[in-house]
């Protein structure tokens, strides 16, 4: 049997075809984003070793970078103790968020309930997601 | 306006009232597990400094460690670029998994698809879970 076939049959999809996803920079340990893969996204994440994940907004595959160049190259794929989540560890190029930040959780929360940027700007998205 | 009530207008709740959180261990950088909050489970989080979740397979608010007595303190709370997932850094108390590992990521794959545990065992499930 093939390796992504026997992956695919240890992961528990939701009754809506879904797995939730963590995804992790491995150099940094920081956690850049949450996503959801159907199982054509985690096919073409385990054949490609990029990361793609199903953009439930738009119901579509989407190969994180496809746009910006700044891909996810996949490092190590865990599973947790039900089988119904994924965590990746990867290399993240230059920046995971549209933003611009290295991670999408770059705003915290303070004493006050107001949040607050935590992280430097890495790329301008201006200039990466051209305007057309 | 409160601490509390000012972050949940922050956060943009699915139509099934959920969001998707991943929860880090703030000293070792290690994802614990990745579960979901509803309105009610993220005012306990905040107001008690304890991890809840809303625990979907039951239907029910669920305060992480009510059995085992492994609680998770919340040490931060940051928010994803569309406001629509957290990331919360915890002191996660002795071990985050149910069965007994300190990530409920303690599986990875290998090369060949075959999964492999890459943890050790923190506590006994059978000790900490008494069978009743």
């Amino acid at each position: 049997m093939e390796r992504i076939e026997r992956i695919l049959q240890r992961i528990n999809f939701k009754s809506d075809g879904l797995v939730p996803v963590a995804t992790q920079d491995e150099k940094t340990g920081q956690v850049l984003m949450l996503a959801y893969m159907n199982r054509e996204a985690l096919e073409r994440t385990l054949s490609t070793g990029k990361m793609h994940y199903f953009r439930r907004a738009v119901g579509r595959l989407w190969c994180k970078g496809e746009e910006s160049g700044k891909f996810q190259y996949v490092k190590a794929v865990r599973v947790n103790c039900y089988a119904d989540s994924l965590l990746f560890l990867v290399d993240q190029v230059d920046a995971a968020c549209h933003e611009g930040y290295f991670s999408c959780y770059f705003r915290e929360f303070d004493e006050e309930g107001n949040l607050h940027v935590i992280a430097e700007r890495i790329f301008d998205p201006d200039e990466v997601y051209k305007k057309k």
